[in-house]
Formats: structure tokens, sequence, C-alpha cells
């Protein structure tokens, strides 16, 4: 049995991935934590400073017995999924484009981070994480509602950190913003990684988007890389046969977003965001939030049309 | 914010919206428990022996705060379904063709019947069932694991049927065989009421396909209405522009069913189940769950071609 989150992984699928398999483990089941894709700056600090050895890279899934974390979407998932065995799903997002043909263990709570959802799991199982998988929770709820900043943050997951903080013995704050700021440095990304860091592809009935995102304490950094970024936005476009592609930078301090889009029919983008795209740049005032503040509304923009 | 349950309702959706909705409100949230359909004869049988209202028929839920009980496919839901804010859904099938725009409390356990579900949500918060709830758990447990026999059914399902019987103080083995038998009085009904009292829709790639299916304790009266029977399956294979319908009639003595069957591509049925289509008959041996032994079997065979 294998435990994986989505591809382009974060903080929180990377974790929930180590987190759940040594849950199931300590329940007597044999899982192994894997990972679709490389870690990003942030997820590495986190593995590094708690000393856990990152997840085995798979590139399909083909013939496994699987658990998905942190996601359910198909285009979000492993190649070979139509021949894995899928037993569990354990996520905090919409659900879409999942098709299963057997009956499963699905657990989704509208929640700001997967970790809270494997927290409250330990508590009903009687079993208290250690130390480092503590760390682990609390780093993907750190990292998921930008230390209880997202709007996606709901009171559950500050409890949860708070408590996961004390087991391990970590400070919040300041254990919370090295984390993140660690996650900001970009410096020596090429554009097209930073496109590919955090990117996930949607589809909503005829619309096909790939919408990325950045943290970041200074966008002025990112925009300046503006035109290289969009070269390498158009070429994903035109691979993926994109209707149009997004890419959210996020500044983690001022809790805003600038957005630089590309593509096609991008009078959805307008009018879900009721702001004009400008030279391919659309302000996002305080929009923090891909799951709560940017699909949501572009799907109620492409279903109005 | 209403409850309801699956189109052509049997006894699981229906004791399972109306035993949520009490939950609810002993949590202290007001939640109305409704219906897609007229009850059948087991349904009745059950809200007539406890003594509880039916739920009010609803035939759109544009506009309403809904919760999904034991189902999530669109072809099984409510009209107005885009339209309307799904908060929840407590389910125990596969999951397909189930899209939403935003994260929800999603709870899917592969067992037998969604009471069973609900019952342990009713110990996680500590609340004992009164015993007519008890009574409406227990009966959709009897009726979707036909008394413990289907292959769908888990050690969970008997452990709470066994406490519900408790509960409700009635004797499991006489109750559930006398509220079988009360679903198989099908003499009264016509041909088209037949097929539509337990039908359902599924979508698999390119393949749409109506499964229905009724109880039984004598096959050979369902039989010899065979040739009415494949008229009106000929009208829904067209109004619904259907490629095939599938007529189960399973015999709940002795746990066998046989299969009325018309319409195009047959071979994906013959291969599903290993067996050839005789004048419109397949032998469906020890097969008695849609879910489990119908539905999966015709998926693979889809998918395989």
């Amino acid at each position: 049995m294998i435990i994986f989150g989505h591809k382009n992984p974060d903080t929180d699928t990377i974790c929930s991935a180590i987190v759940y398999s040594h849950l199931k483990m300590d329940l007597g089941v044999k899982a192994e934590a894997k990972r679709l894709g490389e870690l990003n700056e942030e997820t590495k600090f986190v593995l590094n400073y708690l000393g856990v050895d990152a997840p085995e890279l798979i590139d399909n899934v083909s013939g496994e017995s699987i658990i998905l974390v942190d996601h359910n979407e198909r285009t979000q998932t492993a190649d070979g999924f139509e021949d894995a065995k899928v037993l569990e799903v354990i996520d905090h997002h919409r659900v879409a484009n999942f098709n299963v043909s057997d009956p499963l263990y699905m657990r989704l709570e509208p929640v700001g981070c997967t970790a809270t959802i494997l927290f409250d799991m330990y508590k009903e199982n009687n079993i208290k994480p250690c130390k480092k998988i503590a760390g682990l929770m609390l780093s993907a709820i750190i990292s998921d509602t930008l230390l209880f900043k997202s709007p996606t943050c709901t009171p559950k997951d500050v409890v949860a950190g708070k408590e996961l903080a004390e087991i391990a013995e970590l400070n919040l704050e300041e254990y919370g913003l090295e984390m993140l700021k660690a996650g900001t440095n970009l410096s020596s990304k090429s554009e097209k990684e930073l496109l590919n860091m955090d990117m996930k592809v949607f589809e909503v009935s005829d619309v096909k988007m790939a919408i990325a995102q950045v943290n970041s304490v200074n966008e002025e950094e990112m925009l300046s890389r503006k035109e290289k970024l969009l070269v390498e936005m158009n070429e994903l476009l035109e691979a993926k046969q994109l209707t149009f592609v997004l890419f959210v930078i996020t500044n983690i301090l001022t809790n805003d977003s600038i957005g630089l889009v590309c593509g096609n029919n991008l009078e959805i983008v307008e009018k879900a965001f009721n702001e004009k795209v400008n030279d391919n740049e659309i302000v996002l005032k305080k929009v923090v939030s891909r799951k709560k503040q940017v699909v949501p509304p572009l799907t109620d923009a492409i279903n109005a049309r």
C-alpha cells in the first residue's frame, strides 16, 4: 500500500503522506509514503529541520493499492491511476473529476489542511504522535494556512496547530515565519521551475486552466521576471492545450497577490475577480488562497457563461 | 438545510435522510429530510411499523443548502444540484460524476449501509438514538445487506445491526424477514413500476447503462411477465438514450439472481459475468449486490474494451 499527495508537491502533501504512513504502521498496516515530484524549498527546509527523509519518487502507480492524501482530482494525481486500486482519500479540497469503480474510504473536511484531519485520526485512535510527526503536521498547517492568516484557515486548524506546536516543542510564530520565508527563496529558480513549483490543472466544463502559485516577501523581484515567465506560461498553454494559465504571486507579509495571465477567454478571469487584465497582469487584492479565493470564483464565472 | 438520498428511494436512502436530520437537530442544527420519489413497499412497511412519517417529496433543490446521503452520482441526485450549495455527503458507494466547486464534508466508508456510518456518528457525538431512530437504522442495514447475507455486508454492519436491534427492541431475524418479504410483494405493480422501483443510471466512459433490481421470493412470477418487462425496458432505453438496460431479479431466499437485458453492446454484459445472454436472459449465480457484484464487473468490462 502506498500513500501520496498531488503532483508538484507542497508541504502539506509531502508531510501528510509521511504522517499517514506512520499512523498506518502504528495501526499495524504496512504503508509507504511516496511523492510525485521534486520538493519545494519550504518542504526541504521542513524535512531538514526535523531530520526526516523525503519519500521516494514514484511516477506510475499502475497495479498498486493506493491512498491519496491532499488531492482527489485526476489531473493532479499519479499516472496509472486507472489501473490502481484506490483504497482511501483523505483531503480538504473540492471534489472533481474523481471516478472510481469500487466503494472506498473517503474522508474530506472543509478545513485548512489535510494534516488537521490526520491529527483528528491520531486522536480517534488514541495514539499520541511523536515529536517529529507532530512537527510535520504543524509544518503542513502553517504552510497551508500561511500561519493561520489564509481564509481557508478554520478554528480547528488553529487549535490543532497550537497543540501540535507543544508536542513538537516548536515556537509556532518563530518556526512558522522561518519556514514560510525559506519557501520564498526563489532567486535560484528558473522561470520554468517557478511556474511548475505549485501548479495545478483544473477542468470546469469545457475550460481547462492551469493555476500556479508562489509565495514571496517581495513581488517586485518576481515581476522583474515577468517577460520570461510569460514565455514559459505560453509554452505550458500550448503543451497542455489549456484555455488559460494564471500565475499567482502571493506576498505572505501583506497577504495580497498579483496574477500573471495568458491564453484565451480572459474575460472569465476578469469576471471572476471583477478586475481588468492589464498587460497580462491582474490585481488580486487580499487573495492568498487558490482553493478558496481563486478556483471558486473562476468556476462560478465559467458556469455563468 | 435539507437532507436526501437518491432517486427511486430505497429503505437506506429514506431512513438515513430521516436519521441524519434527527442527529443534526440533536446537535442543534436545523435540518429537514426530503425524498426524491415514491416509497417502495419495503420502506412503507418500515415507516408504518415504526410509526414514522415519510419525508416530504422534493423535485428541485436549486438554491438550497443540501446534504446527500446514500449516493453521490449526478445521475442519481436531485434536479437543480448545480445550483445548490453542497455541504456534506455521507455515503457508502463508489464515487463518480460528482463535481462541486467548494470544499465540503464528505464521509464515505466501504460498509454495507449508510446507516452504519450514521450510527458511528451518533457514538462519536455521545448521543444514544431513541427507539424509533434505532429501528430506522436497523431497517436500513437489514435492507442493504439482505439480513447480513449480501457480500457488501461488513463485520461493522453486523455489529451495528445487533446493537441497534437491542436499542430498538426488535427481533432481528423475525422483523428482518417480515420486512424483506414486504418488499417482494410485487403482484400489484405494473411492469413500468417494477422497472423504476430501484433503477439507477450509471455512466462509464461512453457507456450509459440503467441497472434496475427487485427482490423476490419467487422469480418465476417475475419471469412470467418477461415480455411486458422487455417492452418497458426498451422504452426506457430509447427515452434515456442508454447503451443497455439490465433488470436484476434477486431471490432473497436462495441469494441468486436472473438478469433481463436489452440494448446494444451486450457483449459487455456477457464479458462482465462470463455468461451468455440467451433470449434476453442471463444467469447471475450468487449475485445479490448491484454495487459489489454488478457495477464493478460491468465497469471493468467497459474499461477493458
